[in-house]
């Protein structure tokens, strides 16, 4: 083996273990590393744990060390530049060197400006050869809202919608559940596991009381639920704050009394307006990323989704396509455009299609505003 | 190689076969056939040509002979029963048997209930061995126009839109051009070839004066063009008619001076009214299925779309979906449900996708009413 294709291949595993950690390691990036002597032979592997545990470079170590290997002269291939500050924990540049780790094959630089670079510099003023490059591409992909935090201190936005071929996500009436399949929101579920926060509208926890929830597929958290609830209407005694986990209530004018009663019931109100006196969204996006928030997950009516396009928001579609035809009903999103109606083509909001894969009965389209992913 | 591997083998070249002839055959159907000796040699193979000419089988009995191959003892692989009536050209069956052919391997059976199996019986009682099967499915989908036609006696019709992500195949002021990728128009000019005719409604070619022939792909033969015209708007002097083909059109009622500028340009006018004063489209299908009509391809704006659907008559949607967001717009097919706006989901028009694909920058769908390709 090659020592190029056994890198692309030991760099492959430690993406795998990177995936494997996605539900898990908010608001930390999902790095995977595997150490591996001369000869090529795993010696351990880890990936990193839940916010205040150990990262992957450290997992592996200790896993290393519990097999009894030593891993004084091997390899350490990591999916993203290893930490040189003290933060929840120590540094993972210290943990390598000490190790005696000879070589660091990283796929790509820590994106948060204060830092990039300063680990390889460790790294390197300790005699360490390192490499970056492997899986750079999908290292970045697997952090996206990380990425978005650090560089553009503001999240991933990632709007998902359910629709009929037609692209419509509600009759007339309001009826919404269900356009899509069991299977599809098992799929959804899964989206929802991985973001940093999940964001709906006021008018969708007035109509349909969600949950707004993991629970269709494995997790250890609750991603925090963000309500964009201008005027405080959010009933107290709505479903959502069944569930343990942070619920955070942007508003645009603080009623004190509702306030109270929803932080009550555990929630934080914060009041951001706008001069149109609603909630001021990129404002809020702002205070999420302060949150620590890194991807979030909009689940909202065609209102809040188009004031959000309309501001210019929105970095990525997660649509759920029904092979059904509805005619009549509700879009994806209202008044996505500042014009107004379109009168050209052109000024059309350019998307670039990412994946299209079968979800059961439905179709699965995730779609990127074209342009958003390069920061 | 086993028999049964073997028949799967040849009997797929002899689908691949009557795959290249899909843009030729119509009326008749695309079928292919091979005839291989005991070994599994091939002896010769065809497919059907341009109406009037050879079928499959003859074809492949004078490529064997071509190349000086003798066929007696050999065994047939064909996509589709052999014929057994004099029609355009002499019964496939007497050639296959004056040749000597010993066994006869078919996928389907001839779909023509007047004629289906009697080809088999005469083979069978020449003493030629006869098995049906191998990629019935993919014969009887491959052929789905031809089958529509003599068991339903009304085309397959496939609608064309081409959308965006929110579905929207205009914008308000009926721009439309183009919404979709060159590539997408050029795929979409592949399915227009295979097409036994093209319908479009007289909105369409008021508006955007379209020629709606082949171009994007080569094609022996430009399909018939059918427009739905109640009171024969269409102006003689539209581009459509450029096109060396047939151009028919159906009106509800007969204006004699208009008819005869139309039937000046080569026209044929015919008058098919319902009880509201516009074109039966039932009544329309059934005609167009007594001009040898199989696979119905419809590129026309949402008002005819939404009526064609609301009528039941749609079997399947081919729709190009843009990366695109238009916002308010015009939709792909407007009022589609007899009973107006739906106040159930369950009433939803229920598709089955059959396939997604990317086509250049574009997605395209193929979506089948469901339970319509059972018959």
């Amino acid at each position: 083996m090659s020592s190029l294709s056994s890198d692309a291949h030991l760099m492959a595993c430690a993406h795998q273990l990177a995936i494997q950690s996605r539900f898990l390691t908010d608001p930390n990036p999902r790095v995977g590393c595997v150490l591996v002597d001369a000869s090529g032979a795993v010696l351990g592997q880890g990936r990193t744990q839940p916010v205040g545990g150990p990262h992957a470079e450290v997992m592996a170590l200790r896993d290393a060390a519990a097999q009894g290997h030593s891993v004084a002269g091997a390899t350490a291939y990591v999916t993203l530049e290893p930490c040189s500050h003290h933060g929840r924990t120590g540094p993972c540049c210290d943990a390598l060197i000490a190790a005696g780790i000879r070589r660091v094959v990283a796929s790509i630089a820590d994106p948060n400006p204060l830092v990039a670079g300063q680990g390889f510099e460790r790294l390197r003023a300790a005699g360490v050869e390192v490499e970056i490059g492997p899986l750079a591409e999908e290292a970045r992909e697997l952090n996206i809202g990380f990425f978005s935090r650090m560089v553009r201190k503001t999240p991933w936005v990632r709007l998902k919608a359910a629709a009929s071929l037609d692209g419509k996500t509600a009759l007339e009436n309001g009826t919404s559940q269900w356009i899509t399949s069991e299977a599809a929101r098992t799929d959804g579920h899964a989206w929802r596991a991985r973001a940093g926060a999940i964001l709906t509208g006021v008018g969708t926890v007035i109509e349909d009381d969600p949950r707004l929830d993991v629970r269709l597929v494995e997790t250890t958290r609750q991603p925090p639920l963000v309500i964009v609830d201008s005027h405080l209407q959010t009933p107290p005694t709505a479903r959502l704050f069944e569930i343990e986990r942070m619920v955070w209530i942007y508003a645009a004018t603080r009623d004190e009394s509702k306030a109270a009663a929803l932080e009550a019931r555990g929630a934080t109100v914060s009041c951001m307006a706008n001069s149109q006196g609603k909630v001021d969204l990129a404002a809020m996006l702002r205070d999420l990323a302060a949150r620590e928030v890194n991807e979030l997950h909009v689940e909202a009516g065609h209102k809040l989704n188009g004031s959000l396009m309309r501001e210019g928001l929105v970095d990525e579609l997660l649509l759920y396509v029904a092979p059904k035809f509805i005619g009549d009903g509700l879009g994806i999103a209202s008044q996505p455009h500042a014009g107004g109606a379109l009168t050209s083509l052109g000024d059309a909001l350019a998307l670039e299609f990412r994946t299209f894969d079968a979800v059961g009965p439905d179709l699965r389209i995730v779609a990127r505003v074209a342009g958003r992913h390069r920061f």
